[in-house]
């Protein structure tokens, strides 16, 4: 039976297997926690065993580490993958959101690795999360910086100026950072929550920035008075 | 010589000397990381020994826990100061975060502290700061609700059903949510990029944010077609 086993091992790919052991280590990572997840554990329930986990990943710390970067990569895919060029800046804008959030809630666990786990357990974990953080926040500055470019056609009844928007590159910046900022945490807030699609999520965040941000391209200010 | 200088240590009172400590405290681990600092930096800084700062504070623990109760209740203070009840809802909005952003930026230090410090490292600090942050979230949500019911008068060429705003709790939950992330990440951002002033950040949130949710409160939704 141990032969037959052991063929078994030996037949299925090493990045199979190391998917499979990254798989359990991000339920477990995101289910207990970074501290109270043990590699006892992560074996186990990758169905291998704890010399194999760390011949592969090496310590507890480089397996969160690689389970961190594949979480980041996914959500950031995800998220690219569902914006295509032809759509209008809403549109676009409506895609990337449901997506982010789609992805968020189908991954909980992986999420809670990004959102809660990877930033609460020191710089070098922290640093993946902000890596992948400053990767989508760039991504949205081209995207706005683009919308607002190609001058939005003014909304029927708009008030303001009604130009076509002349944002500078450090508003867009900052207005990225801020719809990156809604996102995740009101991503945090759904998953914890429940019971919130990522419909529902993805309509109440385009009813929040959309119409200011759509205003804004439309040349419209905000001002006290 | 040292006779004086001791009785000058006795007139000062306790709660003063440790505000002093905090001071210092703040300020180092703001600059340096709650890693890096050291108990030796935070007493020389503070014109202190370090025996005294453990006597008052115990340890660099219960140090950084105190330095992040004091921050975050000081920041939560000067927004809610700022936010007068009398004030239409796009006021309040305004206010108070003109005051968020003018204290974010006045104290680098303390809002290092709370943004990067206490959720990097470990689960007791990153709790200090969701409590602050729950507590951010409940009276924005408060606010966002009170506006929503008073039923902002619909604004000059609405589009939508101009109806005074039903939102659901949740919703406003979930806008309040967005909000405060959009808010710390701006912030964040701002302390970083440098030349940001708190009315130039202040004014671009709310350029992003009000018009979407003064849009919900005139009864206007996005919508996907």
């Amino acid at each position: 039976m141990s032969a037959v086993k052991g063929a078994r091992t030996k037949r299925m790919p090493r990045a199979v297997r190391e998917q499979q052991m990254m798989d359990a280590a991000v339920r477990t990572f995101g289910q207990l926690g970074y501290r109270a997840a043990s590699m006892d554990e992560i074996a186990e329930l990758a169905g291998v065993s704890k010399p194999l986990v760390y011949l592969y990943l090496n310590s507890k710390e480089e397996l969160f580490t690689a389970c961190i970067r594949r979480e980041a990569q996914r959500l950031t895919e995800a998220v690219q993958a569902a914006i295509q060029p032809g759509l209008t800046a809403d549109r676009q804008m409506w895609a990337g959101l449901e997506a982010f959030f789609r992805h968020t809630q189908e991954n909980p666990d992986g999420w809670s690795v990004l959102h809660r786990q990877a930033r609460t357990h020191g710089e070098p974990f922290a640093a993946e999360v902000a890596r992948m953080r400053e990767e989508i926040a760039a991504f949205v500055t081209v995207l706005i910086g683009a919308a607002a470019r190609q001058g939005v056609p003014p909304a029927p009844g708009a008030t303001g100026s009604n130009r076509s928007a002349e944002l500078a590159d450090r508003d867009v910046e900052g207005l990225a950072q801020a719809l990156v900022g809604a996102a995740e945490s009101l991503a945090g807030w759904a998953n914890e929550a429940g019971g919130i699609s990522a419909k529902e999520a993805a309509g109440l965040l385009m009813n929040f920035a959309w119409t200011g941000l759509g205003g804004l391209m439309h040349g419209e200010r905000w001002s006290p008075r």
